[in-house]
């Protein structure tokens, strides 16, 4: 792509614990070209795909698949933490980079026989998004793809992930 | 406008407590009809305002600032719960509609003298973004509106917001 989405992101030493180099997002969205590159880049991969919803996974993964969503014309899902969506969820627990987790997803939004692409920012053990994929695919839809903006092969999301085809705008190698 | 906002709009007895009415935007994003026509109504209402950047209250105000920033091409600030950004943030505590809470915002994200407009999806007692808007205007921003998607009047938000031209796309009148 033309825009440098590197030089945009923020890299932060030690956060959220010592010793993790934390990819920062939000100087992508503070530079209004990189962030709509990044949302240009992500359409253009989505082209490659079949899907009747967006699925984005709280939070960050709001600020670039509700724009995807909203500019290709299709519903989005939204996947969020325990306690947080109201009416019946399902909920699946996973392992995080920093820990142990919840998410879920309202019942009345998973569709059997429904195809979904999965939107997040960054994809690093990939254990976020094997869960919310694992919550649809447990009911009936059919997840057909897997995009985010950053991803860390070296923490092995692409061996996590599988099943279902996975790209990144921009990958790093090591922390 | 022509699509009718009420009726996406999911209505929850009883969430996140007893006795509350919960207005969830969740049945918006699902009706992608419904979703393009909030960001543009949101988009004509962002013309009367003066801003340099859109600022969104994490989580549900990203899913209607992110797509708003991105059509317009204005930077996005991300304002966030406590602990969730890296880098130095400005902090300020309120209290919520059911308990209390602290927000955040990056401090090399806050510029005096330029001009923010603030995005949320539901704007109930006003104290979130009340909060908000006062990091950025203690630290030299100048916060030039404030647009909502839901807006409870009878939660009494334009008297704590007062300071600030305040708008929303749809009002509910109690609970």
């Amino acid at each position: 792509m033309s825009i440098d989405l590197d030089l945009a992101i923020r890299k932060v030493p030690n956060f959220p614990k010592e010793g993790i180099l934390y990819y920062d997002i939000t100087g992508i969205l503070n530079d209004s070209s990189a962030f709509r590159a990044s949302i240009d880049e992500l359409a253009k991969k989505a082209g490659s795909y079949q899907f009747d919803y967006i699925a984005a996974v709280e939070a960050r993964g709001f600020v670039f698949g509700a724009p995807l969503a909203e500019r290709l014309g299709v519903p989005l899902i939204l996947i969020r933490k325990k306690g947080k969506l109201p009416n019946e969820v399902y909920s699946k627990s996973f392992a995080l980079e920093y820990g142990e987790d919840v998410i879920c997803v309202q019942k009345l939004d998973v569709h059997p026989g429904k195809k979904v692409l999965l939107v997040d920012d960054l994809i690093a053990t990939g254990g976020t998004l094997e869960a919310a994929a694992s919550i649809f695919e447990e009911h009936g839809s059919i997840v057909t793809g897997i995009l985010g903006v950053i991803g860390l092969p070296f923490l092995n999301y692409e061996e996590v992930l599988e099943a279902y085809p996975t790209e990144v705008l921009i990958t790093y190698d090591s922390e």
